[in-house]
């Protein structure tokens, strides 16, 4: 798959109150490149036509939809992926229950679970947490030295996670990451669209720094 | 199916602070004919290795294993079943990722959902709440008189759930329903093998008087 530059994760948690159809259509204006949708709490007959307008949304746009967690939810929506954490099904179970084709995205915190990811066959691999976040509890703060590790552990493309910033994101794509995903600095930003500018802005130049061989 | 007499739904928020591996051992020994795991709040790659022991335990017992809401789950694991409420998703979109021979159960609390889960291709249709429940809000409290108006509308076996004690159940019998679902009647039972024990009792006496055209 090509790497996204720009991953937005929408988490109606951290979405300000504002509905998610109204967050993505900012985040693909904005040039979002890949969607997660990312719902704990909602039951999945409640998430299921918001899923299907998400997806209807990114089909729209040509940008790959993914469901986090659900693989149930994805594969009956036809969704283009799932992601997974740690602490969610085996990938080895969400794969068998996975049509061919789908993407497979597998969250990291460690040099050892990102080599497991690329092992299972994971499509991208995600590390983080890149930096400390205001919105929740910190787990896993790896730091961009975590990716700088990585990188030469998978050939899959590899995103950056947790607290990115516009301003930070150079760092992360630097250290060896392809894109970056994000969650409030675009679902809770003031313009979500804006936001999503800026990040793509910022990681266009620090790709272009990193083609030429130059650091920041 | 064979409708279930005893069908115990594991559910770790109910079951006093022990493990589910003793509570399911204690529920097959006192007589339980199918068992489903209901977990909320536990994130799958956790729920996984349980199901799993659940799974094998039930299999060795010659007894159905329906895991509830998570298809995905229940498809990896290669469990018997899925049972799904309103607000899990739609039955179509369960069915089309489930193994052939897979059961697929559907909670309904009117008769309008009870005919809806028929046509939808339910294995055996739940109805209920049939008595108010000590332990969470009573919602869609509908007693035995909706078992009694939804049994000529299903020819699956019928299946009462709610606040369901062995001094009630055999209304639930008298009512149309072929077997009782129980959570904290024998979850949180001081002694779980001995309160499926009654449970069997009465249903069966209330299966006998009813065999035999009379009332209790």
């Amino acid at each position: 798959m090509t790497a996204p530059r720009l991953y937005v994760v929408l988490d109606r948690t951290a979405s300000a109150g504002r509905d998610l159809d109204e967050i993505l259509a900012a985040a693909l204006a904005g040039g979002a490149e890949m969607i997660q949708l990312r719902e704990k709490t909602e039951p999945s007959g409640t998430l299921f036509p918001l899923a299907q307008r998400l997806l209807a949304r990114c089909r729209a746009a040509g940008v790959p939809f993914i469901v986090n967690d659900r693989v149930d939810l994805a594969v009956a929506l036809g969704a283009d992926g799932v992601h997974l954490g740690q602490e969610d099904l085996p990938p080895a179970a969400a794969r068998s229950l996975m049509k061919p084709g789908m993407v497979l995205g597998l969250s990291t915190h460690s040099e050892a679970q990102a080599a497991a990811a690329q092992a299972a066959g994971a499509d991208y691999v995600a590390v983080g947490s890149m930096f400390p976040t205001t919105t929740k509890p910190i787990r896993h703060l790896v730091g961009p030295a975590l990716a700088r590790r990585v990188r030469p552990l998978v050939r899959v493309p590899l995103v950056g996670i947790g607290g990115i910033t516009p301003e930070n994101a150079g760092e992360v794509i630097a250290a060896g990451c392809d894109g970056v995903a994000v969650i409030s600095a675009v679902c809770a930003a003031p313009d979500p669209a804006a936001a999503a500018r800026r990040f793509v802005t910022a990681i266009d130049a620090a790709r272009l720094l990193k083609s030429e061989g130059r650091s920041l």
